[in-house]
């Protein structure tokens, strides 16, 4: 007899994201707990109580989701989790705070593709500019900096610090330059030299307008994640996907949320998949959600 | 493949209710997630989040339940979702706090059968009193003024303020006279001339006595809605399904809670089921519930 | 058409545990919902909620699993469960608050056994000292007590205080002698006299060294819970089961954590079947646990 599919999913917030219910039911798990208020000091516990109440070798029927909003409490929990095992005892797990490390990773994929597509151009050594620093600026800021590119995180409020940027890139050995553009001739000035620019500001705010667009020259891909307009950039539209839009000096790629949401989507579910398929267990991460992504751009 | 039936059961409060955990099972969703404390400030995200992660025309597969124990904060939070939906991205949403759109409905459309049934009578026109003003009593009171009849709100404390009471009956556009009967010579003479009693108090509290009931002369049913004895109306009995109950002047019918109870659970049934069977969105509330509660009183 | 299998698992506490979890699932549960931060006050109310939502006589469909760190809590609460039902609207309940009542069930019934196969001899009349006054601590205190033994709660910090022991002693009308044993002569002290040893304490603090067991000269069975080497008691490993340690005057049995583990393992799951498979309703407590622990020893 095959043993039901569990998927707890644990938080350090008050309450664990529909979406990802949803992704876990249909990759396959058939009963989903949710375990709010679960943070660094109790995942350890949390894993070896979910690992010893089944045989050893259940990882592909006890999995664990680490959710959350907060990239470095994510990642912290996650690499806890993984010491927390007691082979052949394990369970398997995957951390998405706010789904930034599948956003980002379906993001900076479809970034490669469509540069190898249009522009016989590749991450690797571009200039790539990040306008926004929340979770999904950051995750895509250490993927595109492991792609090669020359990456800056540009913050968009006066008040915003770069403690957890600080945090985050240490954790996968890698440095950012991070730097200021509140009014609009900074951001117009940040645009100018970039051949790829991603904006990751909430819902409703337009980031760059015609006039940074005229002057970025040299720009081949524009990329927002929001999937309600406007966008963060001026004729970027949500359902573009490799679209072309003409500016001043000519024109340049334009991707929006619903194609960036489809290999997402797809990312998501394939690594939950992976995770029932395998008797072994699977800790997986912001680089392996890259990994996926790769795969459905 | 047909994708397993969810039910997201949110509410304000700290805690769903198992009775509704129950009903959802047995209307057939197959995967029930509780999220606590998600109000006004967040349902819109929650339904957003719901929506995108599978595909459109999922209504019949992905349900929410609105919970909690105010029926303003409900209703509110009902409208944000119908408002969040992005069609054809939809759920289907059924708010019942604490029970009272269902109980409320249930109570009415078996006093309107009671009443043409027993007195060729009709709520129109009647004269109701509604002793107790919680959620059943506030959602008692906009049916009941929906069928037309003349409606009282009896305060039972010198506490009770109206202001829920405004709220509500704002947001369904009628306007119920309340008054405030906390000692027995006011309740008596508020029930003197009502046609239709109906007592919401909490349990073990009689609100009407023999000598309130052998003055209300004109009176044609009293109902109560406690399961457990004592009711609030003397002589009203929790398994009363328009029995007749004798008092000085003649008699008049008395409905329990077990009767009321009955109909509120097939309602509830059948609105949970009407949500799984229909591709399109639904999102049902009050006036619902009791279009629903008519077909089985 | 049989209904499908509920299980509420209700506590104190702000998360239920995962072990409990895959533990009502591997038993034959097939929908879990969690419900944190229900206490004494609420259980009564959620009792009634669960029961009149399915039909009488539905305990085998719908359970309701009692947990927490608090073994005073947890049986006050389901005693008031017990009380809170409405024949024959019934749900069946467990009480097993931090796995200690399961736990402590499995550890005496292994001692027991060990006792009677390695000793001719019996916990009735042996002198027994249960060294850590936690969960596990009180309730095999209790338990030993009722199978006749001697039985003495050494504490192991000078903070501890003995109120939780009095409620939880006085709940069972049996009296237990509770001292202090801070330093290690005093524990030596303490242990010298005793025949069956039990440690609790948490994990990698080792209790008694080898100095205190060369002075136990009439010491027949060391046991320790702790799953995570190193143990409460030198030279008493995870994996012994009625295994010979050679001390200075001879040698003892000891049992380790996975032998008790086993135990407890099959005693909780068989408990949660037993309800699964009862119409009517059980209320399972520390004393049942013991009753199916002495099945599986």
């Amino acid at each position: 007899m095959s043993r039901r599919r569990i998927m707890h999913m644990i938080t350090p917030t008050d309450s664990v994201s529909p979406f990802d219910v949803n992704m876990a039911v249909d990759a396959g798990y058939e009963v989903i707990v949710p375990h709010c208020g679960v943070g660094e000091s109790s995942v350890a516990d949390f894993v070896q109580d979910a690992i010893f109440s089944r045989p050893p070798k259940s990882a592909s029927t006890t999995g664990m989701f680490i959710g959350g909003g907060d990239v470095n409490r994510a990642s912290e929990m996650l690499e806890i989790a993984k010491n927390a095992m007691v082979p052949p005892f394990e369970v398997s797990v995957l951390a998405d705070p706010n789904g930034a490390f599948t956003t980002s990773a379906a993001l900076v994929a479809v970034i490669e593709k469509c540069l190898s597509e249009h522009a016989s151009a590749s991450l690797k050594g571009s200039n790539l500019k990040i306008f926004g620093g929340g979770p999904v600026g950051l995750s895509t800021a250490v993927l595109a900096k492991e792609c090669g590119a020359s990456v800056s995180l540009i913050r968009l409020t006066a008040s915003a610090d770069d403690g957890a940027l600080s945090e985050f890139t240490a954790r996968f050995g890698v440095d950012i330059d991070s730097r200021r553009a509140v009014e609009q001739p900074e951001r117009i000035a940040e645009a100018a030299d970039a051949q790829v620019i991603v904006t990751t500001a909430k819902a409703g705010i337009q980031v760059l307008g015609q006039e940074a667009l005229d002057q970025a020259s040299g720009l081949l891909i524009a990329a927002d994640v929001n999937a309600v307009p406007p966008t963060g950039i001026e004729g970027v539209e949500v359902m573009h996907n490799g679209d072309d839009v003409v500016c001043k000096w000519g024109s340049f790629k334009s991707i929006g949320a619903l194609g960036i949401g489809r290999v997402k989507y797809k990312t998501q579910l394939e690594l939950l998949k992976s995770m029932l398929a395998s008797e072994d267990s699977l800790v997986l991460g912001l680089s392996d959600a890259y990994t996926e992504a790769a795969r459905h751009a």
